[in-house]
């Protein structure tokens, strides 16, 4: 008897079109049954595919638009062309109005965020959207943020990522105070940058801030979970992400080369089968796709360009569970936890006590 | 009839004690018979572990050090305490001193770089040191630097280590110009960070440099392999060398446990255990232990604090390949061919052709 999600896609995002997109949001719907879809795009090539997909058909909604962001569109260009019209502006509009509770574009990212800002707009108090990453670990899932969204380097950013990093474990983990630490470079003295020094001098002096002040980690600690959520700045977390994902494909081609070496090994690894196809799986990129928009007027999820209705369910189903969870009203929460002033402030006036020293 | 390689080796460095040091070099020499070592440390230790070492012994010194420099000793302290007495400072003098051809030690990062860079001095026209990290990938070994000196965000520090990684590069690979990529986050316009920016219109701009620069690279390349030499700065690079081994211990230890998960893919591991051993050896971090610091007066590996004699072993095979490759020598043709203005010289200025475009 739960309610319904209604979940607003910009069916023209991808680099696949929108086929992937619907066939997504099928598989999406087997999974979880309350969900409705209103799809943003051309009428004339949604029509026919929610025609052959009768148990979608009853729970979508079309929404015509004749302009489709395309993959190399600069954000000022995809601004200017596509500003109201466009299949990606179209399911942001959406969440703004109150139609739907989640927009997913696999859009390129650039102009979503851009385009999301600009239809959303920020929250009072926070100065720029982020996006968070889903990262599994050996512990559990855990969030790692910013990923991409800005490329400063300022302290009063990464507390703010801080608060909405830790208002996204809540929704997600159930947690009532996540663990965050800040990511550095060690923990010897004079190691790291002053913008993470001050961010950390800052968060080491709240209290009941919604998330718990964990201290310095470094790259290895996002693979061990040490922490609930993993805070840097967009440029760092960006090139983590990244590298952690051709790590995990390299190793992933030294396996396979591995136990194709020779017979004995060929024959081992069909004993194994099921075991490293639960591995496969586990491995999967497709399986954790989505980047959660942080820090706007409404939730949005990124899905990723190049992936297909497997990566396209998984986004979806996150953006479900972003709704369901009530991730606005945890961060709305997360902000009166830890007040903010107006943008101007020096970010060490932040600190309730500023005189304590980091943990 | 190869002329031998005299490596002076930092007994007392590292978090084991000067036996896993001794067995190390033990073991390095079984591999390349024409090392000599001088061993800087405690008499009364080091005495009796090469009276055990029989092969070891005839090629090896020892010379007395009473001071250690601990782990956890702060730059300044190390300094303080250690400079001219410790077995770290030593280490390093015999290679000014004309007396070894390259230094070793598995002390604590920031006392044995600045140690090294009080000690070596920095080349002229490099304004500081950067730390190398030699990178297994899918195509071969890269060159990936700075993975951890340097915090500053710099133009011309990126440009200086563009000139120091393609002189490793040549002297690890045998190559005459080998690719240069910047490490960015994404090639769509407005994305990287400034001084990234001037820095790849400085490369682009310059010709028969020693290196071929390439563009951005992305995280992911890393482990691609995409270019030979990836260049960024200490923060950033730190973060992706840790995220990177993390990761491999992460699907490493995923694939244990799959593995072990019922009897019939117990059973396929141990059919397929060659395979597996051998993927293990290869994933080992203790075979590619060793940071090389680049931009001094002098060739300086820094082997992990916490390996065993194995990791020691390595990180002696590798300064043997570096001071045998004649890095230095490749290093000065570098700045040779990339000529380096006064330090206070705007990176711009360094371009051959200042107003071409990045290619």
């Amino acid at each position: 008897m739960s309610e319904t999600i209604r979940i607003s896609v910009d069916a023209m995002g991808g680099d696949k079109g929108p086929r992937v997109v619907v066939e997504g949001a099928r598989l999406a719907l087997k999974e979880r049954k309350n969900t409705s879809f209103i799809f943003h795009g051309r009428q004339d090539q949604l029509d026919p595919l929610l025609a052959e997909f009768s148990d979608l058909k009853p729970v979508s909604t079309i929404h015509h638009c004749d302009t489709v962001i395309l993959m190399d569109d600069k954000p000022s260009q995809a601004l200017r062309k596509g500003r109201g019209t466009s299949s990606m502006w179209a399911a942001l509009q959406s969440v703004k109005d109150g139609e739907a509770d989640v927009a997913v574009s696999g859009g390129n990212t650039g102009a979503l965020m851009a385009m999301a800002t600009f239809c959303l707009r920020p929250i009072e108090g926070i100065s720029r959207p982020a996006i968070a990453a889903i990262w599994p670990t050996l512990r559990s899932d855990i969030v790692v943020l910013d990923v991409g969204a800005t490329i400063d380097d300022d302290a009063r950013q990464l507390v703010d990522f801080s608060i909405l990093g830790g208002a996204l474990a809540r929704a997600l983990f159930d947690q009532d105070s996540p663990t965050v630490g800040l990511l550095n470079v060690g923990t010897e003295e004079l190691k790291g940058l002053d913008h993470v020094k001050e961010a950390a001098r800052v968060l080491a002096a709240a209290h009941d801030a919604g998330f718990t002040y964990y201290g310095f980690v470094e790259g290895d600690d996002i693979g061990k979970g040490t922490v609930d959520v993993v805070v840097t700045d967009g440029f760092t977390g960006n090139i983590a992400l990244k590298t952690a994902e051709g790590t995990a494909r390299q190793v992933g081609t030294y396996l396979r080369m591995a136990l194709s070496a020779d017979p004995m090994s060929r024959l081992g690894a069909l004993l194994a089968s099921r075991a490293l196809n639960a591995l496969r799986r586990k491995m999967d990129p497709r399986t954790v796709n989505g980047g959660v928009f942080l820090g706007l007027n409404g939730i949005v999820i990124k899905s990723h360009g190049g992936t297909d209705e497997i990566g396209v369910k998984s986004a979806l189903g996150l953006a479900y569970e972003m709704a369901r969870s009530r991730l606005m009203d945890k961060v709305a929460e997360g902000m009166r936890r830890f007040p903010r002033p107006l943008q101007a402030t020096p970010v060490a006036a932040l600190a309730p006590q500023p005189e304590a020293k980091p943990a």
